[in-house]
């Protein structure tokens, strides 16, 4: 999920419930806060609690919460995951320390020293374009020896990973998560038998990612092929606008911005897109039928 | 600096006195707390706020006290900022925020609207190898326009890059300091006019880096050729005993331990050298004439 | 398909005849030599040529030849590209050059100026790990009006890449062949409308990846399934063995070896296993049922 | 030394001799022909002979002559060398095979199976950011043992590495060459003991650089300073003209060729500057006091 903001270190409370309707509304599985979309490294942590805390009360029980308690320090995770646990959400996340690129030994003791600090169960995100490190073999083997870990989020975008270490967890945890992040992997990953996706263009049609899902778990594939099409082309239409890394978040919050949901005011070091951009993505959603 | 810790959240405040000691009698220039070697990213806001405060009481004026403002957060590092004035600092420092890898013309922006923010002048950290991201020939021709903003500290130990930079600024700037990350090359940089290093080693040594600042810029290319030599000696013994990026922090905390001046506990995600490392570190000091 | 030799400059006459009956009685729809797997920028291009006449004399038409014409000399490749026309191959592959990274107009002229040289049509190789470049979206666009090119070889394992260069030649031209690179993600890609792959591990198991490449296009979601759990199961026993980048070939080739198909002499600058993990492979062949 | 070339696969013979003589007279301690700058890996192997062959004859014993025979191959690596040998070199140089990236043991592996081969002194180049692999620690400190391996040169720009494998050799083998690539660096590391470095500017202006290494290896800080500056002013005017990686070769070829020593045709992946480019250049020879 975005997080929806009306300036530097405001919360768009507004917007965010009306977010939370649409996603709630659109039948998905889960809500995860804080996570890269959602701009987490980039509020103030006091704004992160507030984040959580507004989430699950718009939610209130419908779905699981899912929050991202990435951090560089330990302390701030801890804490982020105390508050979670607090406002009733159901499970934290967290990818590894993304300043120090923590070696393997490192990052498992790591988690290891996190583990009994966190009142609620663990999900790990893999994210090394971000974080420069990838959870290895050895550190997941481990990881899937700790009953509190619960599953992986891979959002490395290498699906040769992901399954490499599906195939570790099978027999050891059948009850563990895979979850994958680049949405337009959903399809490949869910009829191969991948658990689903954490997927940022939910926040602008949820329903699309929600009947993607439902179409490949029931392995119909005429129409998976016909939904992931729809996906890649909101893909092209909204993601590419942009020229940074940042495209993504921007095409995202833009189009919610054009459609009434929430603010498109983005988290230092990124702006919104200026009028020139916002016009194309308008198109765009016309395009799609993505409706104001 | 280095951070002097004896638990997870708690600094190690005798520890720290003991340092600051040594340094401003070793004669350094300046002390800059929080930065890569200071575990910032590491420390929770709360410990990098006391860090500041006794720090800024221990050295009470006698040298400079720059501080490590970066963080992926615009909003934490404004309030760090302001901290640092309060407690009496001389100069922040930021590199590139470091989760999200800005564009160029994003890190710009962002360094715009970090600056009126901050009661102190700015010095910029190149720390690209951790924030992923260069301040470019065009970002840093921008900030030479910016009054507040007043050096650069290069630590991707690319002299090339380095060079450039100081060509860029001979003439807009001359009052600009610009700073080694890497101690090895320090001698390299006061002989060809860089303006001094931002040392680790001087943490366990600070005599030997004054020296050979001293010998650089008074252009004594015997004492300096002897005194790097040294420098070099030290970086092998000390820094290259751990497997991980994390070696040169350890090998400069255990030291630091074995000579009785501060505790030797790391921040998450690294722990301190085991008992045989430790060992070795401590012959190593023997050999280098470091006695305890 | 690997290079099976038996001394530095020496080719394996007999064991290639062998590996090519395996393959072509195995069902494949094409052979490739002189990709990644193949060894092919070791070889000498004496050696090269050698490869091409005669696998063309043991292929003798029953199925397409492709050459790998990669080479970081235009006048080299251009060479390749004549003699694999006279020896009667089919087509020729090239990724960009691999010495100089070049910039992205300048991959497109490099392929603008060996198109004329070509007397065969030409399929590109993405491969970023080795190449350090990838074709861009702009550089696609462009082949795609080029009527001598005629599909992609992506082996970057990025099928968020792989999704967006189909999507971009869907309609511009639907008689390109899009082939995926790693084989575990044969079943995905195919699934999802791709053409096939480029398996090294046919050259192991041919009929293994023939009937999981049927099935997949059968959309039979169960039989893929289960045959993609046994190609991640040889993935996971084969490839694993070695400690660097070469372990894929490296374990190819001894079990090549072991099967008594072909020596498992390396090219320079890799070597075959020593007789300790030749022990580990004889063992997982014999788990997987891959008898000698 | 750059290789003047008149079209794809055709040696510039007599711009050959005009540079070689410009060099010789300029009062350089050698010549090191199919570098980098050389664009070796781009030119067919044929041509690559013909380089060492009238760069010999042309040279004539007034200098050493070394010749790159970085490949990925070894035996085209081996073939170029013996060709070396014949025509009268003194010594080979080559950089790790750079389309695989061998891990350390294989590279260790590859140059002691590359030296039997080798009828001439061997010098190691480090050149990572190219070859994807730098020699280690632990490579060198083998090579260290070879008598028939007489020195590095290092193009990685990061001179700590540099002084680490200085460091590194000095009581084992006084008698090596520690040579630096970026040209930018030479006053520094001559200053700290470094025994000089290959410099493409001197292509463009020998003396320039002559006159810095006599300098700096005479501990002359003045006119080091001076002369340094220069070689940075050359640089910020000649280098950044183009866009790519390329832009180093261009400038120098473009200068080249007003100068009316040599043709500046490149080899493909590249090509030469355009008239608008061509014209900056000009101009900036001019300002640079380097006459028609």
């Amino acid at each position: 999920m975005v997080t929806p903001l009306t300036a530097r270190d405001t919360l768009d409370i507004a917007g965010l419930e009306r977010l939370v309707e649409r996603l709630v509304i659109g039948g998905v599985s889960g809500i995860f806060v804080l996570g890269t979309t959602g701009e987490a490294p980039s509020l103030s942590h006091r704004l992160r609690r507030e984040v959580v805390e507004h989430t699950c009360r718009f939610v209130s029980g419908r779905v699981p919460v899912l929050v991202g308690i990435t951090d560089t320090s330990i302390v701030e995770s801890a804490q982020l995951a105390a508050a979670a646990a607090d406002f009733g959400a159901d499970a934290v996340v967290t990818s590894a320390p993304f300043y120090f690129p923590a070696g393997q030994p490192e990052l498992r003791e790591f988690i290891e020293e996190l583990l009994p600090e966190l009142p609620l169960p663990l999900m790990l995100y893999n994210m090394p374009s971000l974080t420069k490190t990838s959870f290895s073999r050895e550190v997941v083997a481990w990881a899937l020896g700790q009953e509190k870990i619960v599953g992986l989020k891979d959002s490395s975008g290498d699906l040769v990973y992901f399954r490499r270490m599906r195939y570790l967890a099978e027999t050891a945890r059948p009850d563990w998560s895979f979850l994958v992040g680049p949405e337009e992997l959903l399809a490949e990953t869910v009829l191969l038998g991948g658990h689903g996706g954490i997927n940022g263009g939910a926040n602008l049609h949820p329903t699309l990612y929600v009947e993607l899902y439902q179409a490949a778990k029931a392995g119909d594939l005429t129409r998976t092929r016909e939904l992931s099409a729809r996906v890649m082309a909101l893909s092209e239409a909204i993601y590419q606008v942009g020229k940074h890394g940042s495209a993504i978040i921007k095409g995202l919050k833009c189009s919610l911005s054009i459609l009434g949901i929430c603010d498109d005011f983005m988290a230092a070091p990124f702006h919104r897109f200026h009028e020139a951009e916002r016009e194309i993505i308008r198109g765009r959603l016309g395009e799609l039928g993505i409706a104001e």
